[in-house]
């Protein structure tokens, strides 16, 4: 019987030392495109998301509010502008998360966050890959936005965007949480920098628009491999997702 | 000591389980992008694209011909038309796989491969999502080609496949084994039907380019979700990836 076991263990240990090469998955639910469509409804189970990875963003069913996952807890940053711990059974439309390790790590101080991204871009090996972001410390500026819950007829992401609340910060300790994404994948995820961001004590936050640093450390895990899990709705059957949607994407992200 | 493994062999289970639900992934090298830059050096072993996938097609180290995985089994049509399978230690620069399991089946006489393609089209609950394609049959015509073994300096695959050597069939046993792909992938892989075709005695065969269809069993197998293993490679980290290369493309698969 011992024997047996140690037979199945032996057996057992394959899948596990395969999930563990995962860690450098980046894992995404649905299509940025599909949401751009307004596929708003939740796909999977944040308990399930979480499985693939600690630290991510994305957003909640009905587009209620921005989602950062940090330290494997997951956080919604809700249209009122107010912060809550997400349990495990609320479902996500659209997500991208992945296990955190360190890679790379960089120290930046008084610059504008487009100009940090250069600089990063300088340090990064390519941009023909995934990386996961996390930047940490004193901003001197951010400004952020949140969309409200959403009501059917659902509308195109970039009319929601065109209304949405919007939250400033100065001189804030916080951590920004996202990902850079290689051109390729347009139409899938966001090409170059998606940031979300949380305040130090939790209370408040949203996707990224614009920021000043003050003082941050960025630490950089290399995420070479992707993993996608298309939704089974039959509104993803049935969207048109053969249009260039960049224009709007630019619109919807900036 | 019992107690232990019986609990060790409970979290390991939970690794194998998730392996499990990994039968319905599309999972592919690199990305068709990279590969029409010329980028065909190996970078996955054979034997390891195997875990992924008992299903499939793609293109050896030094784009040393057209692969067909069936069945488990991995074979090379060469540029010279002979067939050969593949021991796992060679490698492959791009190649998609999965393991097939049937979800749906239709037959089809007396069609030319469009036609075929078009009507199994209105058959398939949506064009967003991946499909492993497997056509069976009698073939009254099929034409194919290979490509023979590159040496450096690496000319792009249009290039390549200008100088073609091209294989034609005729009233042949054979089968057909492949892919379709949705519109978002564009860049990562080739959207729309991609086939490579062994014949029943696995003697010819090669990336199919036209074909008129005697009698088929077409089944397919749903795949929605979609894992990409980019490559660590300098050459993947140096090649510019932000060109439209869709006429390109058209050129090379056609």
């Amino acid at each position: 019987m011992k024997k047996l076991l140690l037979a199945a263990c032996a057996l057992l240990l394959q899948g596990v030392v395969h999930a563990a090469d995962g860690r450098d998955v980046l894992m995404q639910v649905s299509t940025i495109d599909a949401l751009m469509n307004g596929l708003y409804d939740g796909e999977l189970a944040i308990g399930e998301l979480k499985r693939h990875g600690d630290f991510g963003i994305g957003t909640f069913d009905a587009l209620d509010g921005e989602m950062v996952v940090l330290d494997g807890q997951c956080y919604q940053v809700r249209g009122d502008g107010s912060v809550h711990v997400v349990g495990d059974a609320r479902t996500t439309p659209f997500a991208t998360v992945t296990f955190f390790d360190e890679d790379q790590t960089a120290a930046f101080s008084n610059v504008d966050l487009a100009q940090l991204q250069q600089a990063l871009d300088a340090r990064l090996p390519t941009e023909n890959l995934f990386y996961a972001i996390r930047m940490e410390g004193i901003f001197k500026k951010v400004r952020t936005r949140s969309v409200p819950a959403q009501t059917r007829p659902y509308r195109p992401l970039v009319e929601v965007t065109r209304t949405q609340p919007e939250f400033e910060f100065e001189n804030v300790r916080g951590v920004m949480v996202g990902f850079r994404a290689p051109p390729f994948v347009k139409g899938v995820n966001v090409p170059g920098y998606h940031l979300h961001f949380l305040t130090e004590d939790r209370k408040a936050g949203g996707h990224v628009l614009e920021a000043t640093i003050g003082e941050v450390a960025v630490t950089v895990d290399h995420t070479p491999d992707f993993y996608m899990q298309l939704p089974r709705s039959r509104a993803f059957q049935e969207v048109d997702l053969t249009k260039d949607r960049e224009a709007e994407l630019y619109e919807v992200e900036k």
